[in-house]
């Protein structure tokens, strides 16, 4: 992405240390791929998603995609997030589209599958 | 896998149809792949992890692997799964082996960079 871009990779977040260190494995792989990426938390661990997007601003970064680390959409996609991109947008004057969660896409069952796979072979 | 032992998919569950009609895809590479697989819901959606669990005691299955759709371990997967295996395997006399949630396995991370990819293309 060029420099005024940034796609964060958001997780629920817990204060479970073991939580937010399995969420930063999966998007090791992310990270190191995609130039300018990050991962941030809604709650409950840090990085917030608002010290990301303070941080990303800071840099020069205009434009946010959200790419949601959960398999489906509840409350939280539907409400909570949409609420504080609204109120980031605001904030930090930026443009922030909120992707659909990782699940909805047709790669995590076949990745599912083949997990499934492994664990009985 | 043999007829006297059964995958089940095990997802959160929820009141919302779109949450569960989700977990249905996710799971349909698995259900499509693997012999005597099943999708199950912890609370709030059916099939419940006990009905299934019965339907497959009824037909002679005495092994189950339960496969979180979980991207990571809560609350949820530490304490309340264990505890409703524990009292699953008294009440069918089955033997009942729960896996790492989908979201340990680096398949996933791999995944998830491949659909940020797409996302970005």
């Amino acid at each position: 992405m060029s420099d005024s871009s940034q796609v964060i990779l958001l997780a629920h977040g817990s204060s479970d240390k073991r939580w937010c260190e399995t969420f930063e494995k999966l998007a090791e792989p992310t990270l190191q791929s995609v130039e300018n990426s990050a991962i941030a938390y809604m709650e409950l661990a840090e990085p917030s998603l608002d010290s990301v997007i303070a941080d990303g601003k800071h840099r020069g970064v205009e434009r946010f995609t959200i790419v949601p680390l959960f398999l489906a959409a509840g409350r939280h996609l539907r409400k909570d997030v949409p609420a504080m991109i609204d109120e980031l947008e605001q904030q930090h004057q930026v443009h922030i589209r909120l992707a659909d969660p990782i699940g909805m896409n047709p790669r995590l069952g076949d990745a599912i599958r083949d997990v499934v796979l492994e664990e009985l072979s």
